[in-house]
């Protein structure tokens, strides 16, 4: 099946609505100022073959997506026991950046793509590297998944620090339950650097290509990225947690593992066939790229695709 | 592949540890009463092809699997935008029996598979069948999704009626406020009911075959039980709520598909695949049954099905 | 001091105000249907002078006040120990018909003027007296406080059942938590009628004259209704939570104890001095008489009173 | 009526009792280092008599009983509506340091006595006098009050700041409600320090003796220190809020307003009688001195001292 045309009748589709509704994420400026008629889409197959439409080669603030690859880097760090002793795998029911959980379940997240899961994995990561560490280690990886450099938006890290008093929030109550190794600064310095990646569809769709090839990376087939298993889970983790309180919507309506972030870009995964990355910045109340998901529904209603 | 030998193997790994772990349920008398120790397994492949091993054809109390049953029911009566009106499709985060939700969010359950959206469902029932016609109803489309008849085990459904105080207390908070439009008596009624349907392993891997069938009758392929689109947003409900507050973990351990009851029945579902259903009474503290849970762990584990 | 004049002067600045602000209690039509225009006031001193103004002598549903004379019952024949066994003394923090609370305290309500409490203390009382007993006794001490007959308005309490749901809710909720032990229809018929009773500024400020008197019974002073202990707690259970979520409100502004009801009726008490009420349909978002509160504030600011 | 012997008589009664039970404040070592032992009591009427006994001269950490200067500091200098803005004056119905009711309020403190409350008066403080100057005004407010200078533990203020995790979580998360004006350093700067105080029994009870004096200066008598009915009004929110979630145990068995401090102290109101002090370091679960609670219950039991 040829998907070009998928992609490109999808563009056609959604082209004139554009902006026309939800809004921008606004709690920094340098995501305030983005236009909301981008609309970019990507993919690329298990085998390799890639395709865009719209946009889809325009770096933009990637923000909650950036929490499977610091995930993923945990994963190949950490054993299980290990990395779940902290972090749970349930979706959360309530707001991404709800702190009632935590209160109620002893500092510990409920899933790691809540921002206060990503936290945690995040102290991990500075555990394992240090703080300057794991930001490198982070950029390595992605910029090897992609084939090439990949950084970060300093001024958007910046950004996220000066304003980001709910994550401190959340970091320094987790810390207050003993679940937090590092110096909240460092922590949230690694934080505030992955939500600042800046990456495009076609760069996401091919960095993430491990999660449709049973964790072989996506461009050197026989390495693998992280085990087939570890990346059945990722997939399952994005599917019931992936996109904040909307999962179950998402998995009722689009029916692939997803993860989106309020920079207006969402990931899906179809498993051993393609990863497919859609961008468009204005967002629900769920803060989930509202003609983002429009995109991916026409898209599974185009190719029959779903893991249902 | 030939799954009995799956199966049999799988018996015989837990058939020394049955009734080991776990707490068989215990508020009402007719499952407190239950040994600990039944041990089945069944399933039923697209094709037709059945297998089942240890007590596979015993029958038992399936107690929420009926959830999915009623839900069927209601997507055949109702169209969708009048069946989600009062029901959400995301996981709760919270216990099957919580109230807190329904205060805080107006008395709409998260989902059709918490307690609450299960009697919100039998409400939907009753305005389209009445009280006696939709038992009738449920007891009519089992049984001819499993060709023969499938009745109600009276004695379960009068205990759960005399000791249902939370269920009562659910219902009567959602009539509360304006949520439930028939009498609270006449919907619990039913739910009460549902929840006592007697089935074996055997009947629920052939009466859920459709889930796996993309909406196929199991018996007449020609035939829709739903359609395809409503078969893959059932399994995605049941991955994503399925199995109470362990919907996570599950996605994350066995990844497919699941809808569990406390009578320890779990139903497994792997798309354009196969059906398959366990069953050992004692129960984790989500209330799944954890020798099932093993078993569908070392299904997966031992055929590498997974929707991921 | 000469309080007639007080009263008289409230009366007076309030009465162009009658009904301009707030909203009638609407759940049920005998309270939808009651004009917004009553105002009226009456207090007894510990001596046994009265006095009133305006509607003062004009029966109304006096709701939840009657949680008082109920507790009092209560204390009257259970020990301490045995009584507070199932209810709290703390403020809730939450609405008055709030089922959180309950949730995640085991079904035990907060404190006794809670609509979960009050329920529970009818509970307590149908152990001691029965169903019918329990209204029998309840309306005994009534008159003989008031020293004439009070009874029940049986449409409020018919229709108080009738659309009680989530009293039914909280009943049933509590008793699933072992909470209860009589049956909901029973204790919920107290509950109802206790909300039921009808009475007028003036019988209220003469049948509570025992808590400005350390206990001593309004017309027989040798007497005691409870004991000075007790009528000093009574008195800081309803400062602490009399007015449901605006107890803090009204101890910083009025600074007496006081209890209302969403009949437009407060009544509260200066120890040592006088029993106040006050009536005024219209009520805030709380659920208490907008016009009632500042009554009293015009109160205390005139005559200084204040245990404070 | 001689309060010396009433004061001798609960020393002797409880020392025996002294460190039994509960539990010192552990989470600081400057707190877990304090002997379980010590027992004072100090009180001073309006007419300025003042008696004490056992410790009632030992200084130590008052911890939370501060928040009663720096609520009278920010009643001196902001009109009511401004201070009432951002701080309520409702029971929580949750832990001192919970955060949960913030997120459902807002950012909003239910009222000045709890931790979110107090860095929400903190903050006022920084924006009226600066954030050293805040800390000056505190002190020169106490030992004014005092008559004798009164310094902070600065060990126990590094100490509070270097572990003070949920604290800076909280302050945190009101910014991110846009509720905390300053930076969140200075405002937690002057709110570890105020939590440092140093004072006595005796000290306290005549600092605090405004309280019982309808504001009056406890030492200059002709100057009022609050208006009287910004005193009561203090007063009514001791009552109602002053001792975590335990304020309606306190009204009940004690009926005086009351404001604790984890370091084992607790301050008591009886207006226009006096003010007392008591301290012994082990706290029950609600974070109220143990034995403090008892020696009151004493006193008001010996005395038939109440508000009620």
């Amino acid at each position: 099946m040829d998907l070009q045309p998928v992609l490109d009748g999808i563009v056609a589709a959604l082209a004139p609505l554009a902006g026309a509704e939800g809004k921008v994420a606004d709690y920094i400026p340098a995501l305030a100022c983005i236009s909301p008629q981008h609309l970019g889409l990507a993919l690329r197959t298990c085998e390799g073959a890639a395709s865009q439409a719209g946009e889809g080669a325009q770096p933009f603030s990637v923000q909650s997506i950036s929490k499977v690859f610091t995930l993923t880097l945990a994963m190949r760090h950490l054993d299980e026991r290990e990395l779940w002793q902290r972090i749970g795998v349930e979706p959360s029911g309530t707001a991404f950046n709800s702190l009632v959980q935590l209160e109620f379940e002893g500092g510990k997240p409920r899933n790691p793509f809540i921002n206060a899961g990503a936290i945690a994995v995040a102290d991990r990561l500075v555990s394992v590297y240090g703080q300057a560490g794991a930001k490198a280690a982070l950029l390595a990886l992605v910029s090897d998944l992609c084939g090439e450099p990949v950084v970060f938006d300093e001024a958007v890290a910046a950004s996220e620090a000066a304003t980001g008093f709910r994550n401190m929030a959340m970091c320094n109550f987790m810390k207050g339950f003993g679940q937090i190794d590092n110096a909240v600064e460092a922590v949230l310095d690694v934080y505030f650097h992955q939500c600042a990646l800046r990456m495009s569809c076609v760069q996401l769709a091919r960095a993430l290509g491990y999660l449709c090839r049973d964790g072989a990376h996506p461009l050197r087939g026989s390495e693998q990225v992280v085990s087939e298993r570890q990346a059945r889970r990722i997939n399952a983790l994005m599917l019931t947690c992936g996109t904040y309180d909307a999962a179950g919507e998402f998995a009722y309506r689009i029916g692939l593992p997803c993860k989106s972030g309020v920079g207006g870009g969402i990931v899906a995964v179809m498993p051993d066939r393609l990863t497919l990355a859609v961008w468009s910045p204005p967002l629900d109340e769920a803060g989930n790229s509202l003609l983002g998901q429009v995109a991916l529904e026409q898209f599974v209603s185009r190719t029959g695709l779903s893991v249902f």
